[in-house]
C-alpha cells in the first residue's frame, strides 16, 4: 500500500514491523561496504590470472623497436601499442592520444592545474587570473569531479541530469552568455551515478553549441565506455570528437579514459583523446613535469589486451561477475519499495552504481540508518557540488564490491532503512497538520 | 705543451694534427648518444633479471593485511613495506614518507603546482598571487629543475656551486633579506652534473639559516643517495630532515629521491620525504588528484629490494658495469687533456656525470664539433637556468649510457673537439692582436 495514503495508525504500525525487521538485522553486527565503485574480489582474481604469466622484464621490446625498459625521451606521449588500444576503444586516430599513468583523475587533476597556471591553446590568459570561474556540473554526478573544482576555487552551477543527458536548454542558455563559465563535467555512458548514456542530439548540441568563453571545455570522463551489464543491451555513445570537429569546435573536448575497472584498479592505465592542438598544449606541461608515464605498465596492458575485442571478451566475463548483485539489489527494492509512493531507482545497463531517489528530507537519514545497521553507503549529497543535495534525496548505491550473499542482505537492510526513514518524517508530517 | 704558452704557429700545427684525426673519426660515421644520464643495456638487464619473477598479481596481500590489487582509499600515501624501504634510505619515519608513482620528477613538478594554486602550511596566499617570485639555483645544476621554474614563471638566480655545495655565504645574505626568494634547488649528493657531495657545514647552514620568506622551501633532490661508484669511497650526505627539525625549521625542506636508477628507468618507484605539516599539505592535494599511485608496482620494489642492503647490494654490481665507463673517460682526459691550459673536470665518487669545463666561449663549439664527428652530448648551457651559461665553457657528460668501447671512442672524439675548439679561439685572439 502507499505510505502516502495512509492514516497515522496504518503509518506507525508500518514503522513497528520495519524497527522489528532492522532489530533482527542490527543483531547480525555486519560490515557491509557500499559507498565506492570498488571492483569485488572475483573480478579481481579473474584480472590477476590474466596478467600474472606477463613477463614485460624479459621482454621489453616495442612495436617502435625500442627498449621500453629505458627512459626514452621520444615516448612522451605514450608507446604505441597502447595508443593502438586506446584508438580502437575512443575511435579516435592514434595522434589524438596519450597515455597516462594509473589514474585518469589524475589526468584530469593536472589538466585542471595547467588550466589554472596557462589556460589552454583557446585562452587569452591563465584561468587563474580570469575574475570568475564557474563549471557547469550535471547532477547527481562524480564526487571527485567536484572535489577538483573546489579545489581550484570554480564556482559549480548545477545542472539537472535526465535520461538523455545534462538538460541541454539550460546549459545552451548558460554556456552562450556567461564567459566565466569555462566548461562542463560529462561522464557520457552509463553516468555516474545514474547510469544514463548521452543520447546522439545530447552530444550534437554539446559539440555545436555557442560558447560565451572561447576555451570552453568539456571534460569527458568516459569512465565506464566497455562496461555493459547485460549482453545485447549495451547503450552506444555518438563520437564527441567527431561532432566537436565537424562543427569546428575540435579543441572543445578533452575524453578521459582509464583500465581502472578493466584490469587492476590502482594499477592499470589512463589515456586523454583530444585534437592535435590540445593534446600539444598537455604535451608542453607533460615534458616539464615527467620523462614519461610507466612502459612497462603499458606494454603490460597491450599484452593483456591485444585489441578492443579482447577488452569486451573479458568485460563480459566482468559482467557475469557484477550483474548478478545488480539483479539481487533491483529486484530486493522492487518487492519491497515499489508501490510504496516513497522512492525511485535507476536500471542501469553498465556502468556502477544504482541511483536512489527517496522522499526529500529522507536522504542523510537513510545513509545513518544504514550506518547504524552495518551497511557503510556513499554520504547523501556527495553526487553533488559542495557535497550537497538540495532535496536531501538522493543515495548512491555501489552493488559492486560485496560478494552476492553480502549484497542480498545490504540490500535487505537498505530497504528497510529507506521504509524507516520515509515513515518518520511522514509520521511527523501527520503530527504537525 | 700548455696551449696557452704556444705561439701562432705552434697553435696552427696542433690544429692541423687534430684535424687529421678528427677527419678519421668523421669517418666512422658513428651515432653515440652521451645527452641525458641514462642507464645502459647491462644494468638493465641485471635489475630485469631481479625483476621478472615477481608476481604480485598472484600475491597481491601487503604487510597490513589489506589486498593490493584494489582500490584502497587508506593506502593514499603508499603502501607499507614501500614506506619501510624509503624510511631506511633516506632515514626518515615513515610517517614522513609518501609514495610516488614512477617520476619524483612528477612530484616536485606537482609540488610546485601546488604552491603556485595554494602555497603551503606557512603561506599567506598562493604563490601565483605574489608580485614577484624567485628561486635560488646552483649551478651547474639539473636542466629538468630549472625547467620546472621557467614554466611556473619563477625567476632563476645563479649560486655558484663548489665542492662543498652552494655558495652558503651569498645564499644567506639573499635568502635572509629578499621575501621574493621561496626556495633553492638541491641535488646534494653527487650532485648533477658536479658530481659534489654537500659538505656537513652546507647542510647545516642550509637548515638554520634565515630566511625572509616565511614559507621558504628547500626541493633536496637526493636522486643519487645510493649511487656510489667506487667501494670505500662513498660521500655521506648530513640528514637535512633532522638539521632543520632540529634548528626550528622543520618544514623547510621536502626530499625527493626514486629507484629510476636503481631499478628499471621510467618504470620505478618515487618517494617524498617531510614534516608531518608538510606530508599533511601535500595529502590534501592528493586526495584532489588521484585515489593512489600504482600500488603493485610498489609492491614489486619491496619484494625485490627487502631493505637498505639489498638496495646498496644492486647498486653494487651496477657500480661495477657503470665505472669503467667513467674510468676509461677519465684516463683519456687525463692523458689528452692535462697539462694543455684548456680543460678542467671533475671526478666524481658517485652519480651519473662528469662535469667539464673548457676555455670561455668553446663550450657550444664543442658540443657542436661532437654531434658532427657522431657524438651526441647534453646541449651547452643546459645545465644552467634559461639554458644560458655565461661563460659558454660547462658541458654535462653522461657516460652512463654508451658500452665500454663505444665510450672510449666517444671520449677520443670529445678530448679532440675540446682541443680543436680551444684551438680555434686560441688562434683567433692571436690574430686579433
Amino acid at each position: 500500500m502507499n505510505y502516502c495514503n495512509m492514516n497515522i495508525e496504518q503509518l506507525s504500525h508500518e514503522k513497528a514491523l520495519v524497527e522489528k525487521k532492522l532489530e533482527g538485522y542490527k543483531k547480525l553486527e555486519l560490515d557491509l561496504a557500499m559507498s565506492r565503485g570498488i571492483p569485488n574480489a572475483a573480478m579481481i582474481e579473474l584480472t590477476a590470472e590474466l596478467f600474472k604469466d606477463i613477463d614485460v622484464y624479459s621482454n621489453r621490446i616495442g612495436l617502435d623497436g625500442t627498449d621500453l625498459g629505458t627512459y626514452n625521451q621520444g615516448l612522451l606521449s605514450g608507446i604505441k601499442e597502447a595508443k593502438i588500444l586506446f584508438s580502437e576503444l575512443l575511435c579516435i586516430n592514434v595522434e589524438n592520444i596519450i597515455i597516462g599513468g594509473n589514474s585518469s583523475l589524475n589526468l584530469m587533476f593536472d589538466m585542471f592545474s595547467q588550466l589554472m597556471l596557462h589556460g589552454n591553446c583557446d585562452s587569452d590568459r591563465p584561468w587563474c587570473h580570469e575574475d570568475k570561474l564557474k563549471f557547469l556540473c550535471p547532477v547527481p554526478g562524480y564526487d571527485r569531479h567536484f572535489s577538483i573544482c573546489e579545489y581550484m576555487g570554480i564556482e559549480m552551477i548545477n545542472i539537472p541530469l535526465g535520461p538523455n543527458g545534462p538538460d541541454m536548454d539550460i546549459v545552451e542558455e548558460l554556456a552562450a552568455n556567461d564567459s566565466s563559465i569555462k566548461g562542463i563535467w560529462c561522464v557520457p555512458q552509463y553516468s555516474n551515478p545514474t547510469g544514463i548514456t548521452y543520447s546522439d542530439e545530447t552530444v550534437k548540441r554539446l559539440a555545436s553549441m555557442k560558447t560565451a568563453a572561447k576555451d570552453f571545455r568539456i571534460f569527458w570522463d568516459n569512465a565506464y565506455n566497455v562496461h555493459h551489464l547485460f549482453t545485447g543491451t549495451c547503450d552506444s555513445l555518438t563520437n564527441i570528437f567527431d561532432q566537436c570537429t565537424n562543427h569546428g569546435n575540435g579543441n572543445r573536448v578533452y575524453i578521459f579514459t582509464s583500465t581502472s575497472k578493466v584490469s587492476i584498479p590502482g594499477s592499470g592505465i589512463s589515456a586523454i583523446g583530444a585534437s592535435v592542438e590540445n593534446i600539444s598544449d598537455i604535451l608542453s606541461r607533460m615534458k616539464m613535469q615527467t620523462i614519461g608515464y610507466d612502459k612497462l605498465n603499458m606494454l603490460r596492458h597491450a599484452i593483456a589486451f591485444p585489441g578492443k575485442d579482447a577488452v569486451n571478451e573479458h568485460m563480459k566475463k566482468v559482467a557475469d561477475i557484477l550483474a548478478p548483485n545488480f539483479n539481487i539489489t533491483l529486484e530486493i527494492m522492487e518487492n519491497e519499495l515499489a508501490g510504496k509512493g516513497i522512492a525511485s531507482w535507476s536500471s542501469p545497463g553498465g556502468g556502477y552504481f544504482i541511483s536512489f531517489d527517496g522522499l526529500k528530507n529522507t536522504a542523510s537519514r537513510i545513509v545513518e540508518l544504514c550506518e547504524e545497521h552495518g551497511v557503510k553507503l556513499t554520504p547523501a549529497g556527495a553526487p553533488f557540488p559542495y557535497r550537497k543535495d538540495p532535496d536531501d534525496s538522493n543515495i548512491r548505491i555501489a552493488p559492486t564490491y560485496p560478494s552476492y550473499e553480502e549484497m542480498k542482505t545490504a540490500a535487505g537492510i537498505f530497504t528497510e532503512c529507506v521504509k524507516m526513514a520515509s515513515l518518520e518524517i511522514l509520521i511527523g508530517d501527520k503530527n504537525e497538520q
